[in-house]
């Protein structure tokens, strides 16, 4: 299992955006999509094995995780629209701590980064920074990976120490700072490489 | 320098589509349009040595190019309506063989794929291809090359003949076959490692 999570600092917690605006009234809703179909598509099919943990901490109501369940995802496209969609459709159902599903494979519930973070106990949390170790020199050691990445605005200082203290590794996929969304198709890749390897 | 090429081959090459229906109405060219900001985007800034050639060949009026110039291209934000409503702009120019300027950056002509090949004749063509060489063995010749993806239906025999022919050689960027925005990422990234290893 590979388990991706996006921290969306401005990330709209209602449903009343538009999807004809996702930079700007849905809070760079538009980061997050790329990242779910990033995270998700092969050419032919769907990553089954893949969960996407979108953290939302915009307005009007923050602290909501969205969670795309590869096994039984239906409904996506790879375009921007259509994660957004999704999103804006589990964003419509009330939340509590439990997960509620909204449509096949995408459930929602309230949470924040320390809910995640204690959910993920035991597993090993890789965190996508610039100087961090290079994926290529670690990536033989991957099981059952969590991955963080963080948004136009990175990972915040006060997370950065959350994932310090849970004993996260800071890695980096290449020389120059990319978009989260490429940041995953290099992850993916290594991984790819690795079992095809392994197998 | 690095070039990049896509076919769409169902690309609308009428400016009458809705920024609202890219998968449908305009042919895919929500494809086209992730090609465009994987390939032109990073975390901060844009990649001004990368040249993006979209080559349309949908309906109404087939075999029209329009180049994205990372040196100069202006107006361009990462998500995929922003690079469709630069490619709509473009699309409401009167064409002719000689490229004319639609927005700072962004230029259309007419042209067929055989147009592109002989432009770069001389230049080094890598056209992707599940079964190709790995990158990682080849990108150290890699000097000033030209990149060949296709769309989701991939490249056709024809055009394959018509690279073949041209001398391109087939790459890979990994065990799984993935999406043309997919495959950008992952280039970018080998080329990225090499200019950082030979700086």
């Amino acid at each position: 299992m590979r388990d991706i999570v996006i921290i969306g600092h401005k990330a709209k917690t209602s449903s009343d955006f538009s999807l004809n605006d996702l930079p700007g009234a849905a809070g760079r809703m538009d980061i997050l999509c790329r990242c779910v179909s990033s995270a998700l598509f092969l050419s032919f099919g769907m990553r089954r094995d893949v969960n996407v943990h979108l953290l939302l901490l915009g307005e009007p109501d923050p602290g909501k995780i969205i969670r795309f369940e590869g096994q039984y995802l239906r409904y996506l496209n790879p375009d921007e629209r259509s994660s957004a969609s999704l999103i804006n459709k589990a964003l419509k159902k009330e939340v509590s701590n439990l997960e509620v599903r909204s449509t096949p494979g995408v459930w929602i519930r309230r949470g924040e980064f320390k809910t995640l973070l204690d959910e993920f106990e035991g597993r090993a949390l890789y965190y996508l920074r610039e100087d961090g170790e290079d994926i290529r020199k670690v990536a033989e050691g991957f099981s059952d990976p969590v991955f963080i990445l963080g948004d136009h605005t990175g990972v915040r200082e006060e997370e950065e120490a959350q994932l310090l203290k849970a004993g996260a590794k800071i890695i980096s996929v290449g020389p120059l700072s990319l978009h989260s969304n490429h940041c995953i198709s290099l992850i993916h890749n290594e991984m790819d490489r690795l079992e095809a390897k392994n197998k």
